[in-house]
């Protein structure tokens, strides 16, 4: 440890959503000091996001011992890149949904600390390698499921950003590649259409709409059906919830399938809403994977759930880019 | 240029394919002072094929100036892994079918030289990265598209080796998800099954025997169709043989896209027998890639043929291997 990290102890992270933003100072050992958080879209323009932040975040550096204490600023961000500190054509951020904008810029500049910035499902690798499950992995890939499906790809040890900073969409490969769902992302077909919490409740729809089997999912008005209803139904025993998870893990298991003939990771780290559902997604995960993985990569690769305490996992992870800036 | 360098001007570069093997002597500018080869496949055992090698490579060897002007050894070979230096279950190597065999050691025992060993296609990146048009380039891909189709994967500037040593194997991502073709493999629906070589001569048979539609490719039996007579054919203007060619391109540019979204490469640089069809296999797939890839990528990478020359270019790539070795 330098003078400088010995002096400066603490790193802001924020982990900024659709919804909230959620703000924590972090010690070197993932220790969340002090926490706030404000409201992600209440703002037309960035530079009053920015304000509102800043106003948020000075009662807490206050209570850790003023600006002088903070080493760094790490922020993870959907379409976040790393390379530029910018956020790109954000669908879901009022303040960033048509152009570029310069948030590490703009966060540095109010606070006098460095930023880094990068989307959220690498900031989660990151968090995982340095305070979770894939400490002293240097191959690893993480799988966010969430309202949306990201992922954090690690090899060799670094994350991998690409040519240009937006490697890792792995949410977007093409699973159905005729009469695919539409995605967000204005494609068909994509991953993230069929196993994103959003992906299931979708399932749900189309099977309850499809068939006339019983199912509790028949209680509720159909457009209101959560990943959470049909992960609560599936614990009851409801059959059609239960093959809602089976069909989510088979497409995520052979999606991982095609990952390893890629990158060859150790592991695959699942984070997000929907891994509370734990075996009831996992385990079809798994069995999927080993089904399509070429031979020489079967029973080599580990399936696991994120070691992070879920609430603080998100911070913890943009903390953890505040503190890889040199 | 440090001393040891200078003094030991060569590497040996060793194609080692399922028919012949080709041995050249390179310097570090990528000239190739002499060549040599045997067959691959006459040896039952991996030690006659290592002693085969070195008596015919003594005598380049001595055209140089001896074994002291080698600093080291490079392979390309299948199921090479760079980790081990092993071959590994190569169904094509009859002295590799069925276990791992060290080749890497036997040479390096034999010769008394460091000897490195990877999988073809990686061998083919390196020798881009070192020699041909990915000179400079820190994230591209190559495709190998041969009797398989092999791929060698640079991030960051390094080989992606993974976390076992066979990442790379984009010729085995599915593409079919149902009813695909079986693959060598022993999975169904791969790349490979419809974008090799014999991929293409295979959807020849297919579309042949389908239709009634007239085409120069029934005055062949169907059994001996290449991809070569399919590219002559297209090239006399005939439909059905330039259909076959969009249908290979229109798969590699969709599997491309994904491959973007997962490491966002600057380049794909394609490689091997099948390239000189020139614009007949690159213009599907660059239409097919910028038509799926997402938008935030969208004309961002290109896509180029190898620059080394087709006949030396592989033994080039393995010689480069040898030139990483510390």
């Amino acid at each position: 440890m330098n003078a400088q990290t010995t002096m400066k102890p603490y790193v802001i992270g924020l982990d900024l959503g659709g919804t909230n933003s959620v703000f924590g100072i972090v010690d070197a050992r993932g220790e969340i000091k002090a926490t706030t958080a404000i409201k992600t879209g209440g703002y037309e323009k960035v530079e009053d996001y920015v304000k509102a932040s800043v106003d948020a975040l000075q009662v807490i550096i206050d209570q850790v011992g003023g600006i002088d204490t903070i080493k760094a600023m790490g922020i993870g961000a959907p379409n976040g890149n790393y390379y530029n500190g910018t956020i790109e054509f954000a669908p879901n951020l009022p303040w960033a949904t048509n152009g570029i904008v310069p948030l590490a810029q703009l966060f540095s500049d109010a606070l006098g600390v460095p930023v880094a910035l990068t989307n959220d499902a690498n900031a989660a690798a990151l968090g995982e390698m340095i305070y979770g499950v894939a400490r002293g992995m240097k191959n690893f890939i993480v799988i966010t499921l969430g309202t949306g499906v990201g992922s954090g790809i690690v090899v060799n040890g670094q994350l991998l950003y690409g040519h240009d900073g937006f490697a890792g969409e792995l949410g977007h490969v093409t699973m159905v590649r005729e009469n695919g769902r539409s995605c967000g992302c204005g494609r068909t077909g994509c991953l993230e259409a069929y196993c994103s919490a959003t992906g299931v409740a979708r399932t749900a729809r189309e099977m309850l709409a499809k068939t006339d089997r019983p199912s509790l999912l028949r209680e509720m008005n159909p457009e209101d059906i959560t990943s959470l209803d049909v992960s609560i139904a599936a614990s009851k025993g409801d059959e059609m919830a239960k093959e809602i998870y089976e069909f989510t893990g088979k497409m995520l298991g052979e999606a991982c399938a095609d990952f390893t003939a890629f990158s060859s990771p150790e592991a695959y780290i699942f984070f997000g809403g929907m891994v509370k559902a734990g075996d009831l997604i996992m385990e079809p995960i798994k069995r999927a994977y080993n089904e399509h993985v070429m031979n020489i990569f079967k029973g080599k690769a580990q399936f696991l759930v994120s070691g992070l305490d879920g609430a603080s996992a998100a911070v913890l992870g943009a903390s953890a880019i505040g503190w890889e800036i040199q």
